[in-house]
């Protein structure tokens, strides 16, 4: 399936700030999509909640800077519909109604419920919400009759739920959902600041809202090729930190020189590490002025998605109201 | 608890024509607490879609032929509410939020899920919808802020359920629910025509809207004791099929006279038979006439369920206000 002219729904956790993994594994695809696609991009509060559900309150404040780190790394509002999960209240109506055809035995066996809940065992996970994630997101995904989802290997098998559901939702009550195509998202597993896996657990990241001063001490602190003691020793960039990022923001004959220089020890770390801090710094440099006139009205954000959230539910009225007609809920 | 002004809320699936087995097992004793209590009564169509998922279209018709039922036997639309559960959105929100903080646990050792499910082997019940049953029970209950639910010995444990959620609800995000309280209703054990339990299945009860001349002949077909075969045989009331209805129906003083007559032979089946189907006429007859009003303007069923359904949804909407603001999703 071609990636244009979809109708393409997609969301993010309100758990915290964005940084680098996040717009290298989502928003840079996100922010191409847009602008060949319908899109709707969600702030996801309600799924939030299946991990937070001991201490909900704590998920409204990431809600307005999730947003804000959307717009500020490039989403367009006139170019994509933003919007509130938990302010559609349709969304809700219709995991109840897909609830009833989705055996219990199809989220059992949902190897990302299996591994969530054993990864992280010091919450209590075992709940019924938890369960019925991938309900939620089917619902979600439905919803707007989705022709196409971004998504990363490891969520594969929660779209493939949405496709069976759609397919037995269709097969019960007429045919209604299509069902939604993968756009599998190349997974740029940019490394943390520390070689680990780029997490807000680890604080190992750097954010998108961050200044350049706070990023830079960041980048000089960053670990290298273990085995180059001296700037004398010829290094390994495959096996450095610091280069998966050059190969992002660096262009591409300056990374080759860079890999030249470091296999012959002509290029230190530390020159190495201040030309990823300057590109970085030009990087995030757009990112922090459309923060900046954000920031200078707080009400903006809100509004975005009070408008967003607006269109969204004018669609998913629509919508339920077929869905409704469907299974005989029309009264 | 006393019995008195609390607020009652209490559901029945639309799947048929109520028979006497209804009657006799709950509105009897709905019509009673509609007199001194805030009662809401609801049609939980959406609780019907747990079982009739494959064909949810059927539930539609039997809407309003249950309200019908009701006020035929002497529900009050100006003493009760009389509401539609899937026209109150509210209850699919509250039931999201409160799967959340539910552990799958807990609904695995629900017994009725286990019994449902073995008890029902040809339908394939094993879905997330029926699994959470009791959370949706919990949502319709807490949501009118209940501390009365009339319940029969069989749905304790999801009342049971439905506390336990309240609890944990109310010890994450603060006091809001009380924790309701199980009326529990007399198990009348009406049986059967045929001795049997009564049921839809067995087509072996009396409806509420069967007209004198359609059950006449089934009372002079009961059951009744089977060893006495002759008139001269003395019978046993306590085996007779007939004599649980005359308890019901016919009074205690011709009742212990039927009893002895019984006993010593001198009072004979079909006499029994004779006056059951006369006094169960007298019983149905009021109930007749009500139908018989409703039957003149079919509007009006809906436009009582419509203006029931308004004001449990104001109420609704009112407490999921300061639920949504307990767990932080006030925006």
């Amino acid at each position: 399936m071609s990636n244009t002219n979809n109708r393409i729904v997609s969301g993010m956790r309100p758990t915290g700030r964005l940084h680098l993994g996040h717009y290298f594994g989502v928003l840079v695809n996100w922010i191409k999509i847009q602008e060949d696609n319908e899109c709707f991009f969600f702030v996801a509060d309600w799924h939030a909640m299946t991990s937070e559900y001991s201490d909900p309150r704590r998920i409204k404040g990431f809600v307005p800077d999730l947003v804000k780190d959307w717009i500020a790394a490039g989403l367009d509002p006139e170019k994509c519909t933003i919007f509130h999960q938990s302010q559609v209240k349709e969304h809700a109506e219709l995991h109840l109604i897909l609830s009833m055809l989705t055996p219990v035995g199809w989220l059992e066996r949902n190897p990302t419920y299996k591994e969530m809940r054993q990864a992280l065992t010091q919450k209590d996970l075992a709940t019924y919400g938890f369960l019925g994630y991938p309900v939620l997101m089917a619902a979600d995904i439905l919803m707007y009759k989705s022709t196409l989802v971004p998504v990363g290997q490891d969520q594969l098998p929660h779209l493939e739920l949405a496709r069976e559901i759609a397919r037995r939702f269709n097969y019960l009550n007429g045919e209604f959902f299509p069902e939604p195509e993968a756009m599998l998202t190349a997974d740029a597993k940019l490394p943390g600041l520390d070689g680990r896996k780029m997490s807000k657990s680890y604080n190992n990241g750097i954010f998108l809202g961050e200044s350049a001063d706070e990023m830079r001490p960041k980048v000089m602190t960053m670990l290298t090729d273990s085995n180059r003691l001296r700037k004398a020793d010829p290094g390994d960039p495959e096996i450095c930190n610091l280069y998966p990022y050059h190969k992002l923001l660096t262009g591409a004959d300056k990374c080759a020189e860079i890999e030249a220089g470091c296999r012959d020890a002509s290029w230190g770390c530390v020159d190495c590490k201040k030309l990823l801090a300057d590109n970085m710094a030009k990087f995030l440099e757009p990112m922090h002025e459309r923060r900046a006139k954000l920031d200078e009205n707080p009400d903006i954000v809100w509004q975005i998605l009070a408008e967003g959230t607006a269109k969204a539910r004018a669609r998913a009225q629509e919508n339920m109201e077929i869905i409704r007609e469907k299974v005989g809920f029309n009264f």
